[in-house]
C-alpha cells in the first residue's frame, strides 16, 4: 500500500498487479482490492498462480508449520522460493504490454525477515536482466524497478502511510490468519508489523 | 524436447515444466504430456498461468492476427511480452523446491523469430539475476540456465532430434492450429521448422 502511495504522489497511473498464489494468507487478497481501489488504480489484475504446486514453503505448503517464536536470524521458512523474480516476471510482462516503463514493489531490506529477494542487489540484478529481456528494451526502452521502501525501517513505513493519509486498517500482513479473521500477532510478518507502529508511536488500526 | 533430450542425455533426472498461458496453440500441451512422458520425466508439472489477462501479444490476444506471409526481420507480434523471464522464474522457483540447480531451456537465436527472450546475453542476465534472488543461492548454490540449442540451426535441431531418436511426431511448433489438428504450415513456426526439417535432409514425422 505505501509502495502504491508513493507510486500514486510521484504522479504515475496506478496498474495493481496481485497474485493468487494459494498462499496461506489468501485473506491478504481481499485486502489488495480494497487498497487497489483506494490508491484509484486504473486496472487491477489478480493473476492465479498456484505456487503449492511448486511448495518448498510454510506459505505454499500446508505440512510446514509458520514460525511464531518470535524472528529468527538466517532466511526462515516463509521464504517462497524465486517468489519476487516470479512476481517481478509477471510485472515485466504487464508493464511491457500496457506500455509502462515503471515497476513499483515494496521490498524491504531493513526490519526484513532476511529473504534474498528482497535485497538492492536481487533489485538491481533483476534490473539489468530486464534490459535484455523485451522487446520493448530492443526499442531502447529500459524499465525501472522501484523501491521507494527497502532502506526504510518499518517504523518510516508506518509514518510515510500516515503522511499519505493511507487507511491501513484496510492492509494484511499476517503469514497464519486464525480462523476469527485477525492477525495471529506471533508470526514474523505481524511482530516486524508491530514494532513498526510502536516505534513510530502511531496506532496500527487494522488491531482495533 | 531435444533440450529435455540432451539433458537426459547428461544424466540429468528430468522435472518437466510446462506453462499453460492460454495460448493460441493450446495444442502443444497435448504434445508437452507425451513428451515429458517419453523422456521419462520424474514430474511433469502443467502450470496454468493465463497471460491473456495481460494480451500485447497475437498468441494471447486474439485480436491480433498470426502473420502467414513468411518469416519478416524485426521481432514480430508473436512475441509475448517478458514470456522467458517468466518462464524461467517459474522454473527457478521450482527448481530451488525440489533441490535442482541445472534448468534447461530450448531456445535458439539462430533461425528463429527475432525474440530477444531467446538471446545468449539475456540467458546470461538471467542466471547473474538469479544468482542473487534465492535462498539457495544464498547457501553458495548457483543455478545454472542450459540452452544448448541456442546456437544451433534449425537443421542441427532436427538432426540432433534424429541422433537422439527421438519421435518429433510428438511435437507441435504451429502457433495457429487450424481446426482440423494439422500445423497451418504459414506462420513462423511452421516455416522455420520446415526449413530445417528440409536443410537437415529429414521427414518431419509430425507432418505424414
Amino acid at each position: 500500500m505505501v509502495a502504491g502511495g508513493l507510486a500514486r504522489a510521484a504522479g504515475h497511473a496506478i496498474y495493481a498487479l496481485t497474485i493468487d498464489y494459494n498462499q496461506r494468507h489468501r485473506i491478504e487478497l481481499d485486502s489488495a482490492v480494497r487498497v487497489a481501489a483506494m490508491l484509484g488504480a486504473e486496472r487491477h489484475v489478480v493473476m492465479p498462480l498456484d505456487l503449492t504446486r511448486f511448495g518448498g514453503s510454510a506459505l505454499t505448503d500446508d505440512s510446514i508449520s509458520v514460525p511464531k517464536n518470535g524472528v529468527a536470524p538466517g532466511i526462515p521458512v516463509t521464504y517462497v522460493p524465486a517468489r519476487n523474480t516470479i512476481f517481478l516476471s509477471l510485472a515485466l510482462g504487464w508493464a511491457e504490454a500496457v506500455g509502462a516503463r515503471d515497476i513499483f514493489i515494496g521490498v524491504n531490506a531493513l526490519d526484513y525477515s532476511g529473504y534474498p529477494d528482497c535485497r538492492p542487489g536481487f533489485i538491481s540484478a533483476f534490473e539489468a536482466m530486464a534490459a535484455q529481456a523485451t522487446a520493448a528494451g530492443d526499442g531502447g526502452g529500459t524499465f525501472t524497478i522501484h523501491t521507494p521502501l527497502i532502506t526504510m525501517t518499518k517504523a518510516q513505513i508506518a509514518s510515510e502511510a500516515a503522511r499519505l493519509k493511507l487507511d491501513v486498517s484496510q492492509t494484511w500482513s499476517c503469514y497464519d490468519p486464525p480462523a476469527n479473521g485477525k492477525p495471529c500477532g506471533a508470526c514474523d510478518s505481524c511482530r516486524l508489523r508491530a514494532k513498526g507502529f510502536d516505534e513510530a508511536g502511531l496506532i496500527d488500526t487494522l488491531l482495533r
